[in-house]
Parts: structure tokens; C-alpha cells; sequence
């Protein structure tokens, strides 16, 4: 049997939301449930797809399937279409499987032409209006279908008013509308070199292809891009039965949710307009109503669209948001789908419909956004300042939060400041690893370069601040820094929102984030009770770590301890082991960094209880910590009594064509043994510490980085044990230490089943395994990116969810190579991936063992731990 | 049963290589034949191996064998270990697998004792010889066993010389070798803090410990590294019954080749010392004897040592090299081996010994080192020419041949001076794309800077031209050259040696290479009759292509289309393309470009004739064409009518912190498909001028680089096929063209069956993806990949030689699976590693169609090919 491409709403149900787009379905799904829907039909996402295999047009089949639909929809409705005698008009929709804001939204009153406008008006009695409804069709249909510039039209409305000395639209009247009428007419006609089409066949075709034509358009597709949505699942389009919300003062149209999509309070809300078609309510030209008010106006109606809004409820079992019209008193449901909400109000509904009944955990934990949780845990700014501030500049949202001081600079007035309780914002070209005290010191930070995965953006989500990255609007010029043009000095006021990317030249009243409440509590609870996946957590210091332990972090899975390297008081000891000519030399300076390493991680140790804790030893390149300006050099040179020169000469001799492909990692181990032995000593140093003064054996996992030969990671692994065995031993306690590795280079996931051997654990470097496998560069992948967007050739950024055709190919080999070597091996995930959700869920199907985010990021892994599991449940579990 | 540890010579045979090593199998087959050996056993490699597992020691088992081999020679020879009486005395010799120089080699004498010297010196009736044995062991066993410095005996025979007023050893008599073993004595016990062992079984087990420790030295290291030899192979020890060539006249010692090793003439060749243990002969104190003299001093022995060379020849069917002493008038046999021969030597005895009935033309092709064939396409130092050259500096081995000429330091004087017919030689801190002509201009290349792999190394291979690199006696300082601290001006005579890395500051005369000879042409038309693989080349230019052609490349298998651009010519255009700020602006740089392109491709065609001719699309990223000092930046921007700033801000913004990782390859087309159309009108444009001109159908192949996903290339090849057919068409001729890519990043090589999809082949550009495959750049890797030689991390450079287990698996799943979507898919490699021999016989191995290499590594390629094939038969050949 041939493919069926229309569906009338009574065809459909809310299961066919993939062929039917969510609109369609639930259209269909209202109609089953006897709910008073106006009659229409639904061309589906394949017929999409259909037109985009057939270059963009609309196949005869297709034609024919619509044509037929229409008949029966001319018989149902008793109207028919094009007859000035009683003439069916139609909306017009998109609607695809997902919410897709960015789309052509909807044309109205299509149907319309010259002969049937006059049927309108004798019908309705009603001139203005049916001339009003003409106008505002043939606007839609020429901005939206035919791309006829909106303003041309406006322009001719303003016109006309000023020519009639009025200033709102309803003080015009039938005779003006009939004039606009025709003005409209001839502004087509200029544009498109013919007529209006009369033919109103011809215009529902025209409009579907739009429909079908805007799911390729750019928003469309960003933001299909930002939401995962593949292009191919394509949009359907609804043809639906006009009602009339502007036919005069008992007529309305409106929006309602089954609850406050702010807070998730359990009563009807929403606004209406009386006497008013769909966009009138979002246009903001009158002052919607609130839906209270109904039921003063219409009490009938206003109990019937309670009525439904449970019922919808309790038949989709989720809060509902939902658009009607009122005729001449009678209700009509226009749509309803499962209503956006705040991350408050979605815990808040969830845990009240497993209250009521309505859902099971599971389907409670299903039901929420993870990424939503995001806004819970950062202080937001407080909603009614936020409505009077003005938005100057934006850049990219990297990090979430509100955050609002004074400017400064740089790290050391951030740091000088903020010991004076100063709250500050730091304004940077860019950040580097020296500027992270200055950083943690900020309520936020702003930087004209870099993306999302800069160094400000990675550090400050690591550390829960505030962060707008990339902002082109701010530029450093000759010292002056101007954002938007307007010149800003140490001291000015400053917000910036790091959920929205918005920057503000004021100071706006922030709230703080609760993570306290009871309903998130029980939401994490639940977690708890479902996933399979340990989270763990990034953390560099003993802050962090008790961060994501009062979020359920269930140990550390990442500690970088190179963060600790750049520190006011130790750097120059760091540099001194840089510059050391001889091992004796450099080992004099580890010698200086060895107590402060250790105390880091008694520190961490001590934050973390006797959960596990993963330290990564010693990865970036060296010349990463050494200065490299003149005047820099010159200052370290005479600290470190050498010549200039010579420290220019050490500094030159680091520089690398390639950093990322350089001298790091385990390779520094390799030429340096004695830094791993150093680190060694720390880790165990601290464990002994701990164990004699508490009394708790904490057991630390050493992680190797970098590996992509097993000797390698052997003879790094030799230094570790025979240092940390000795210590051990000489101690006389019972401590127990791991060592594993980093899987982040392809030849380490290739050989993972010789690494095993050696390896007690593996932990998925994903950033630096995804720069490899891809061949570019986080950094540098930034100048072409937009470009593969925009072509088509990515739709998802690697950097953010795990690529799993390709580097997950490598994972899973690695997990499953493993395996068969050690079959008890822990399998982590440490890269920026293991906060994504979807990438969350692939280390849950691949079998991981846990994944480590930042600590802010925690409870989000919990929830997408918890739904992974609870789609696939995990048998050992 | 127990595994055996020791063999007698009789137990053993040629086959037993593995176990017994090179010298103790070929004693053991000497034995057996009936040669006169003096007898002896050898101490196994896997007792070598059980050396190492025991924690460098050597077991109570191994050394109860070594005691009941040692009875058993005892009986043999009637003599006895440490009987005054009639002592054994023994020989004792390192004896790996293959010929390993930089292992310990021998240790003569050792049985001596100071009661034993005195049975020998009675025996023997002679006590200066007994006496001069001793001290000689002594000496031996101190230096190599003990490692006691040289040097202190050799102080104390020059005092002794000084005392008695003579000049050589000779000189001394046996009271004088008396006292000198009391002073050689005391020197062992100073340095040692013991007595010189008198225990002969101490000293023989100390002996063989001390071949087994040198298995493990630097030296042995390296050459094993530079070889392919696994350090798992493990050392033989041979210990072996003395014959004494310094009994007085009748006695003697010497070396033989069954052919001479240099020419391959068929005709006895060696030299001998009458009167002389074995050290004497190539010590160079006296000067030995020719062999031929050897047929007046001792018919008999001449004559029978002309026999045995036929008849280990005939049997081993391969040139022998030999080592015989002649104790009191009677030949014994030491050792024979298959003789290390000269490029020239190996193909002429190559195809003699198939003339004679010896080998197969397959054995024949076996029994030439593929690598040797190199220096036959150089032109080479006149040998004796060489001999009064003095080296005053050594720099890497990067390019083979020889060169003499001028010294310049720029590019541009090496053309004007060649253009004036002069012949020089660029010396420069390192190379860079810009000196492409004037390398060309020059005899040799020598850079202070740069591995082997550096850009004048690669460039110079693939040119054919010598190069010495990475000298660090070469510096340049305030613009003033100093070579191992000499000053060097422009026009100062200088000669290089690309095979060595040897440095003249002189001229030497070279010859030009024979590749023409009756030989070298045999071999290589057997090299087709038996190779399954096609060698193809790669080549930028007509000239590379036609002396790939010359050489016997079946096509271009990589054209590098960016070489081209940077002539002087081009340049400028090239730049101007780069800076555009508009695709107009872009596509007008293009214009100007792709005649010039379009002529280079009529050139390579031309050389090719009807061979397929791949095309590698523009890879590398822009900035690399972009000027970089301020000097620089002013004259261009001056050429391009911009300012200075402009064109800064437009280097500044090309700027990537990992370059390699960087905006590049495919992803430049990506972003600027008007490159890849131009590409494709001048690839399209040549052909279709060809065929027009000479009537040929060219079928060009393009090749897309740096490929990560199947929709970059799908959108890349789109370009091109819009492009090409319509010219195709235009042209109304029969054009066929192929479009393939490059598998060089990993992910390419995961997804490669949809890759496979769209390519219609693959090339392996094995260099990137080794880079990304182990995560390092070779251009950083050089500082740390020494300490991975040093620790035995690494044995293997894996830029030279293809990691068969890590890149190796990616590169057989890319095989599997392009060929389970495109069974015909062409497979090919273009890496540096396709003129690798071990990298050849994997690619062989792994069903590869072709490999590609520089022109001058074309024969090298075909030899290793047909050996490849030859071991491995490829069914479909």
C-alpha cells in the first residue's frame, strides 16, 4: 500500500506524534477524547521529507492526498472552501515532533480571496471584521510564504492612520480595512510581479511548502543544532478549521497551563484576550487579561476549560499548556502539549503528580529536563530588577549564573578587592591558568575571546561562577576597555547573566540559588534510588570537593593537580623545577612543592570522607607555567638568579609547534621521573597523614595521563609503586592506592587490552580523545565550526556531547577490551562531557562505572544517571 | 623436560639461529660439515632471557650445564680447564641472532691463571707467547668483564716501553710480559679491591654474565632501535677451544670473503696477518697481508680455504664472509657467516649466483636489504677522494648522497649562483616552504635545526637532494655562521655526505650514481615479474615525476598542490587569496592562480603519460603561505595595496595554537569552496588540454585531505563533481575522473565504511595519522622521544617505521571496511612510511593496491614490495 501522507485529526492519536508532529498528534489525541477541537487534517513529517527528496516541491501524490482531505473537511465542517456562500477558512501550522520555536508559526484565515470576504461579512454580519481578517491573511501569506518584507506592510498601515489622524489599529474601520485591502494587493503584486492568488487551493499549497521550507531556515536549524533535533525528522503541517476569536466581545482567544509554569503551583494559569485572534496575545499591543478574570466574563467557558485542563492532565499525565478560542461564547481547544516550565516548577509537578498519583518515580524523574537543574544551584537575578535592566551586549552563556559587582581587570585587583568584600566582576581580553585565584575571587567573569570551551568558560563552570566568553563587543583598545562602545573603568557597575549570555552596565538584585528544598531533595533522592552510574566529580581543591559532596558527588574523578601548580605561593617554585638544569636541581625545587601538594590533598581528602579520589598527575606543557613577556621574564630571571638570557633561552626551548601534541602528559613522567615521585609522595604522604591524625584510610587513585603505549604507562606506574610501596610499608599502616589511566589518545582505546594489564582503571579523557580522533583542536576548531553548522556537516558540537559514532566507537572498544583483560576494571569518564545528559546516558548504555563532572554539574549527572537506567536498566543493578 | 641452556657445536645446526645466534648456529652447521672448527658449546639467547628475568644473574641450573658442557669439551679436545699440565684454554664470543655490533665481542685466552701460563709457556715452548696471552686476558677480561678503563693498561705498556727506551709491543720480552701481568694484576686489584680471579670457572662464568650485560648497553640499543632488532631476542655466548695464530710464522690469522664485497667479483677477497692473535687484524698496528699472498706463505692452507669459501657458499648459497686462524701451518675455521656487502656487490651477486644455478630469482630478490638500494640513485663520494677528507662536523643522515660545493645561506643566492652554473650548497638554521626553489638550485642541504622529518629533510628526500640536518655544531650567531666553531663564508668550499651526516668544510670529488648498469636493471624487471603491489610515487612537479617514471613508478599516488604555491611566481596571488574579505575578492586571487596550477598539471600529466595521477587538494593551513616579520609584512601589504595593520590583523587572526589541529586540509574547502573549484577547473582544465593537444585521456584522481566525516567529503566532492562535469560535458570529451580521500585522522578511519561510501579510494597519509593516533607532533616530539629510546619505552621511531598495532589496526579496519561497501575500492598509502620496506610488507600484508613514495625511494619500494609478496604470496597476483 502506498505511503499515506494526510491524516484527518480523527485519524491520529498522540502515539503518532512522530509522524503527526506534536501538534498534529495531540490535535488528533483531543479530538479522540471528545474535547470540542475544531476539525482539520494533518500532512505529516514524512510528506516533509518527501519534499525535500523531490528538490523542494510538492509531489502530485501529495497534492492529491491534501485535495481529498480538504473535501472531507469542506463535508465535516458543512463549510466549503472558496464558496462566498459559506466559506471554510483554515489556519495554517507547523508542528514537529518536537517543539521547534524558529519555524513559520501559522497563517490565519487562508481561504480568504475577493469574493469570499464578502461572503464573510454578510455572513458574520461583519464587514470590519471579515476585511479585517483579509488583510491581516494577505500580510501573513505574503511575509510568511512569500517573503515579502513585514515592514512594507506595516508602513502602509501607519500610513493610512496618520492620513486618519488615529493611533490604534481598531479606530480604523471597514472602509479603511477594504482600502488596506487593496494597498496590500498592490504591495504583493509589486513584489512578487503577479497577482494575489485568488485560487485558494493554490494558496494552502503555497503555505504548506513554507511551512515545510522554514524547517531548513537558519533559526530553525541553530536551534535544532542546540536541542539535538535531527533535520531529518521534519515538521508536519496542520490545516485546521478557523474559529474566531475576534468576533466581538463574547468571542476570546487565550493560553492556559493545568499549573504555574513558573513555580508549579497546582491552578489554572494563563491570559486571554476578548475580542482578539491568536497573535494579538503575544503581540503585546492590548494588555492581556489573567485567566481568572474569565471566569467572571465567561463562567461557562472558564469552568469547561478547567474541566478539560484536568482532564488533559490526568490523560497525559504532565502539566498542560494549552491555546483556545472562544466564539460567540463557545469554547474551542486550539492545541495542548506538555507545558514548559521553570526547573522550579518542573520538581515541584513532578513530585506533586507522584503525589497524586499520576506518576511513578521513575515517569517523575523522566519528566525533567536534567540540564534544567542548572538554574537551581547558581543564584539568579531577582525576576522584577531583571524586567527594568537593559541588555548592552551579549556573548556566550558558558557558564550559568547571575552575577553582579564592580569591574576590575585583572586577578590581582579581583583578589585585592574581594578581600575587602568587595563583590567584583573581572573583564579580561581572555583568562589563563594564572588568573584562577582572581577568578574564584569574582561573582563572574566576562572575556572578549574564546568560546565555550576557553579556558574562562572551563574553569569557571568547574567552579560554578558566573561566565560570558567571546563577548565581540567588548574590545581592549590602547588599555581602554569599551563594552558596546561605552568606555568602562575599574569600579563601574556590571551584571552579567551566565544562563543567557546577556551583559548589563548596572547593578541588578540577585537571588540566591536554593538547593535546600524539599522537593529537590526528594527529586535527588530518587536518583539515587534509580541510576546505575556512580557520579563523581572534577575537583581541584578542597572547595570544590565540598561543593559536590553537599551535591552527591560519590568521590573525585578528576583532580587536576596542576591547577595547584599556579598559585601565588608556589609558582615560583613550579618555575624553578622548569628551569632546572640538572635532575639534582629539580629535584630541589619539588622538594619545596612536595609539602604544599600534600596538604592539597589533605585538604581534599578531608572534604571528601572516605569516598574515592582520583588524582591526575602532573599534564599540561611545561611552558604553560612560565612567563613570557619581557618585562615577566626579567622579574622571574632575578627571583630565580639567573640571567634573562638564559631564561629566555629555557622559555624558547619549551615552545612547542603543536602544545596539545607536545611534551605532556605522561611524558613528562617519562623525562621527569622524579615529578611523578614527587606527586607520588603527596598523594601517599597525605593518605598517611590522614590515617594517623583521623584514623581513616582513604584510598587515592593515581591517574596516569596521556598514555598511548602500555610501557609507557608501566614504567610511570614503576616510579608511582616503588615510591608509594616504600612509604607504605615504612609507615606500617594498611593503605591501599590504585593506579590507572587516562583514556584520551586513539592508540590507548586501539591497544586498551595491553593497557589493562597495567591499568586498575581507565577514565575517558573526552576532550583531549575527541580533539584526537576529530584531528582539530578545541582551541583552534573555532574559525571553521560555524561553517559545518551552517552546511550541514555537524549538527552537534563533539566538544559537548560525546560523539558516539566515532569517539564512542573507541570507548566502547576500550570498555570492552577492558573488560576482557580485567574484568573488574573501573571504567570513568572525566572529560567535559560527563556533565552533557545524552552523553551521560552513552556511558550508562557502554557500561561505564561512573562519570565526573564539575561540581555544579552533579546533580544534573544524577538525574541523567537516574533516566539513563531507568530507560535501559543496568541488570547489576 | 627442562628446557636446554647449553649446546655442543655438534648439537646444533644452521636452523638453530634463534636459539644458538648468527655464530653459534653457522659453528655448529660448520661442524657438521666437516669443517675444521675448534669445538666448543654455546650458552643459549633463552639463557640470556632467563638472565634478565633473574634479576640479571645466572642461575645455578644454567651454570651447571655451562660446567657439564665444559667437561665434555674437556674431552674432546684431551685438554683440561686449569691443568698446568695441558690447559684448555677457550675463547669466549657474543653471538645474537644477527650481526649486532656495540655488544661485547670477544674475550681470547681465557683458562689462564698464573699456574696455568706457566703449563702454556712449557708447553708451547715459548713463554714470551704464554705471557703475552696472559696479559692479553688479563686485559680483555679487565676492560669488558670488569669494566675496568682501558686506557689504565695501556699507560702501563707505554711506561714500561718508556723504561726500556722501545717503541713497539713486539719489542718486549717475555720477562717484560711477565711484568707486565704483575702490573696488570695490581691495576685489577686496585680498581676491583680483589685478587684477579685465578679460578677459571669464576672467570668463564663472569664472561658470559659480561656478554649477557652488554646485550643491554646504549650502544647495543641504538643499534637495535635503527635496525628492527627485538630487545627480546636475547644474546648467544659462544665458548670456544683456543687455536693460537701467534705461534711464530707458520701460525697466522685473518678475515676472508668468498666475493669481493665491494664489487661482487667472484673471486676470494680478505687479508691476513702472519704471527698475530685475532684482535691484531683490524687493531691496523701492523698492516695485513692480501689473501692472495696467502697461496705463497702456506699453499695448502690457501687452497683449502678456497674450498671451504665454495663450499660454504654452495651451501649457504650466499657470499660468505670468514675469520680463520692458522695454528702452526694447520686452517682452522672461526666463524662464517652471509658477508655484509656494498649496494653494488648485493644485485651483481645477486644475479650471479641465479646465473649460477644457486638461487631462484625470488631468493635472489630476498637476498638484497631494499634499503642498501638507496645508494645507487645518489651520486657518492670517489672513494679515495674520501679517505684524505677530514669531517669536522656530523649532523643527521636525512637525505642520502653525496654533495660539494659553495656555501650559501639563502635561497635566492643558491638560484642566482646555480643559474650562473655553479654548484652550491645551502647551509641554514632550518628550512622553510618559501626555500623550495632554492633548495632545488642547490648539490646539498644542511640545516642547524630539524629532525628527520624536518621540512629540509622531508623536502630533500623527496627531491632526491643530499641533506645533512638538525647539526648542532652548525650555529648561526649575529648573523655569523660557525661550523664546529670554524667561521664559514658564503662561497667557502663545503661537502656533505647525506648517507653518514658527515660534514667537509672542503670539496671532494663525487661520482654520479649508475642506475643504467646491466644488474640494477635485472633486478628491478624481476621486481615486477614478482611484486602483488603498485608503486606509485609522489610528486609536486614534472621533473619529480619524470625521474619517478624513470625509476619505475605506476603513477602519482600523492601531488601535493600547495608545494606549487609558493613558487615567486605564485605567491603573491596565493596571498592575496588568503587576505580577501570577500568571496569576489577571493575568487579573483583564484583567477590569477589557476592557469598557473592548470599548466603544472599539464606538466605532471605529460611526465605520466596514460599513468593515474592523484591530486591532493590544498591542505595545509593559510598562514603557513602568509609572511611573518614585520620587514616582510610591509612589503606585502604594499604589494596588496592594504596597510600594514590590515594585513597583521589578517596574519594575527590566521594565528592557531595547534596548527596541525587547525583550520586545514578539507576543512579549507569547507569554508572556501571557491579553492576547491578552482582546484578542480585546472585538474579538469590540464585533461581536457591533453586531450586535446595529444589525444591521450588522462584520469586524474582528487584527492580530498584530512577527512573526518563522510558529509565534509560529501560536501567537498559536490564541489567538485558540479565543477568537473560540467567542463566534461562543455568539452564533449570522454573524461573520467576519480574523487578518493585521504584516511589520515583517526576518526576517518572508525567510520570509514561510510567514508567508503563516497570515496572511491583511500589513501593512508600515515604521517598525520600517527600524529593524531598517538597524540604527538613530530615536529615536538624530537625533545622527548630520546628518553622513550633511553627507557626502552619505544624501540621503534614510529614516523619512520608504520606502528603496526596501533596505527597498523586503524589502517586494517579502513581496509575492511571500504572494501565491505566498495569491494573495488582502491587502497593506497602516501605517508613517508609507503618507502619504508617493514612499512611496505605490512601495507603488502594488509591487501593494500599501492603504495607511494618519493622517486628516489621507487626502487627501493618495488625490492620490498616483491619481497613482501614473495614471502607472503598474494593470491590474486
Amino acid at each position: 500500500m502506498a505511503k499515506k501522507f494526510v491524516y484527518a485529526f480523527k485519524e491520529g492519536n498522540a502515539k503518532m506524534r512522530n509522524l503527526l508532529g506534536g501538534k498534529g498528534a495531540n490535535l488528533a489525541e483531543m479530538t479522540r477524547l471528545g474535547l470540542p477541537v475544531p476539525q482539520g487534517f494533518t500532512v505529516t513529517t514524512e510528506a516533509c521529507n518527501q519534499y525535500y527528496k523531490d528538490d523542494r516541491q510538492i509531489n502530485d501524490s501529495i497534492k492529491a492526498e491534501i485535495m481529498k482531505a480538504l473535501e472531507k473537511l469542506e463535508k465535516v465542517s458543512g463549510k466549503s472552501f472558496g464558496n462566498p456562500e459559506n466559506p471554510l477558512l483554515v489556519s495554517v501550522r507547523s508542528g514537529a515532533r518536537a517543539s521547534m520555536p524558529g519555524m513559520m508559526d501559522t497563517i490565519l484565515n487562508l481561504g480568504l480571496n475577493d469574493e469570499t470576504v464578502v461572503g464573510l461579512a454578510k455572513l458574520t454580519e461583519n464587514e470590519r471584521f471579515a476585511y479585517d481578517s483579509y488583510r491581516r491573511f494577505i500580510q501573513m501569506f505574503s511575509d510568511v510564504v512569500m517573503e515579502i518584507p513585514k515592514h512594507k506592510f506595516e508602513e502602509a498601515i501607519d500610513a493610512l492612520k496618520t492620513k486618519k489622524g488615529v493611533k490604534l489599529d481598531i479606530e480604523l474601520d471597514a472602509n479603511d480595512m477594504k482600502k488596506l485591502v487593496e494597498t496590500f494587493k498592490s504591495i504583493y503584486k509589486k513584489n512578487k510581479k503577479e497577482d494575489f492568488p485568488q485560487d485558494n487551493r493554490v494558496q494552502l499549497i503555497e503555505a504548506v511548502k513554507a511551512v515545510f521550507r522554514s524547517w531548513d531556515n537558519p533559526r530553525a536549524n541553530v536551534y535544532r543544532r542546540m536541542n539535538d533535533i535531527p533535520s531529518i525528522w521534519g515538521t508536519a503541517v496542520n490545516v485546521q478549521m478557523m474559529v474566531f476569536g475576534n468576533m466581538g466581545v463574547t468571542s476570546g482567544t487565550g493560553v492556559a497551563f493545568s499549573r504555574n509554569p513558573s513555580t508549579g503551583e497546582n491552578v489554572l494559569y494563563g491570559e486571554y484576550l476578548l475580542n482578539a485572534q491568536g497573535e494579538d496575545v503575544v503581540a503585546g499591543i492590548r494588555t492581556p487579561e489573567d485567566i481568572s478574570k474569565l471566569a467572571e466574563d465567561n463562567k461557562e467557558a472558564f469552568d469547561k476549560l478547567n474541566a478539560i485542563a484536568k482532564k488533559l492532565e490526568k490523560h497525559y499525565r504532565d502539566m498542560q499548556d494549552m491555546e483556545f478560542t472562544i466564539e460567540r461564547g463557545k469554547l474551542y481547544m486550539l492545541q495542548t502539549r506538555n507545558g514548559k516550565r521553570t526547573a522550579q516548577a518542573a520538581i515541584k509537578v513532578a513530585c506533586d503528580l507522584v503525589k497524586e498519583g499520576l506518576l511513578s518515580e521513575q515517569q517523575a524523574l523522566l519528566s525533567i529536563d536534567p540540564k534544567q537543574l542548572d538554574a537551581l544551584l547558581h543564584p539568579q537575578f531577582d525576576k522584577d530588577a531583571l524586567k527594568k535592566a537593559k541588555v548592552v551586549a551579549t556573548g556566550l552563556a558558558a557558564s550559568p549564573g547571575a552575577a553582579t559587582g564592580k569591574v576590575v581587570f585583572t586577578a590581582e585587583r579581583a583578589k585585592e578587592l574581594a578581600a575587602k568584600k568587595e563583590k567584583v566582576v573581572l573583564v579580561r581580553l581572555e583568562t589563563s591558568p594564572e588568573d584562577i585565584e582572581g577568578m574564584a575571587a569574582s561573582q563572574g567573569i566576562l572575556t572578549a575571546r574564546g568560546g565555550m570551551t576557553s579556558h574562562a568558560a572551563v574553569v569557571a563552570r568547574g567552579m560554578g561562577t558566573c561566565c560570558v566568553s567571546g563577548s565581540s563587543e567588548v574590545k581592549f583598545t590602547n588599555g581602554v576597555c569599551t563594552i558596546a562602545g561605552k568606555t568602562v573603568k575599574e569600579g563601574d557597575a556590571i551584571s552579567l547573566d551566565g544562563s543567557t549570555g546577556n551583559i548589563y552596565l548596572e547593578n541588578i538584585k540577585t537571588v540566591d540559588a536554593d538547593t535546600e528544598s524539599g522537593d529537590f531533595g526528594t527529586i535527588m533522592a530518587w536518583t539515587n534510588k534509580y541510576k546505575a552510574l556512580s557520579v563523581r566529580t572534577n575537583a581541584d581543591n578542597p572547595r570544590d570537593a565540598a561543593t559536590a559532596v553537599k551535591f552527591g558527588a560519590e568521590g573525585v574523578g578528576l583532580c587536576r593537580t596542576e591547577h595547584m601548580f599556579f598559585e601565588a605561593d608556589r609558582i615560583l617554585a613550579v618555575r624553578e623545577m622548569i628551569v632546572a638544569k640538572t635532575v639534582e636541581d629539580r629535584k630541589k625545587a619539588l622538594k619545596k612543592l612536595e609539602p604544599m601538594q600534600k596538604s592539597d590533598f589533605v585538604g581534599i581528602y578531608k572534604a571528601m570522607g572516605e569516598l574515592p579520589v582520583t588524582i591526575r598527575f602532573l599534564d599540561p606543557p611545561l611552558h604553560e607555567f612560565l612567563p613570557h613577556t619581557e618585562a615577566e621574564i626579567k622579574v622571574l630571571a632575578k627571583e630565580l638568579k639567573i640571567t634573562p638570557a638564559e631564561l629566555s633561552a629555557t622559555v624558547d626551548s619549551l615552545h612547542e609547534f603543536n602544545p596539545m601534541l607536545g611534551h605532556r602528559g605522561c611524558r613528562l613522567a617519562v623525562t621527569y621521573p622524579e615529578i611523578a615521585e614527587m606527586q607520588t609522595r603527596a598523594v601517599i604522604g597525605a593518605a598517611i597523614e590522614i590515617a594517623k591524625k583521623d584514623g581513616k584510610l582513604v584510598k587515592p587513585e593515581i591517574m596516569i595521563p596521556l598514555v598511548g603505549d602500555v610501557k609507557e604507562l608501566k614504567y610511570v606506574k614503576n616510579v608511582v609503586c616503588e615510591t608509594a610501596d616504600k612509604m607504605i610499608k615504612d609507615s606500617g599502616l594498611d593503605i591501599h592506592y590504585k593506579v590507572g589511566t587516562m583514556i584520551e589518545i586513539p592508540r590507548a582505546a586501539l591497544l586498551s587490552d595491553e593497557i589493562a594489564k597495567e591499568a586498575e582503571f581507565f577514565s575517558f579523557g573526552t576532550n583531549d580523545l575527541t580533539q584526537m580522533t576529530y584531528g582539530f583542536s578545541r582551541d583552534d576548531a573555532g574559525k571553521f565550526l560555524a561553517d559545518y553548522y551552517d552546511k550541514k556537516i555537524f549538527e552537534q558540537d563533539p566538544f559537548a556531547k560525546v560523539d558516539q559514532n566515532g569517539v564512542g566507537k573507541l570507548i566502547k572498544m576500550a570498555c570492552e577490551n577492558g573488560r576482557s583483560v580485567r574484568p573488574d576494571i573501573k571504567l570513568g569518564i572525566c572529560g567535559e562531557h560527563g556533565g552533557d545528559p545524552s552523553s551521560i546516558e552513552f556511558c550508562h548504555n557502554t557500561g561505564l562505572t561512573y562519570v565526573s563532572c564539575s561540581p555544579f554539574r552533579v546533580p544534573i549527572a544524577r538525574l541523567a544517571a537516574a533516566q539513563a537506567n531507568i530507560k535501559n536498566p543496568r541488570k547489576n543493578k
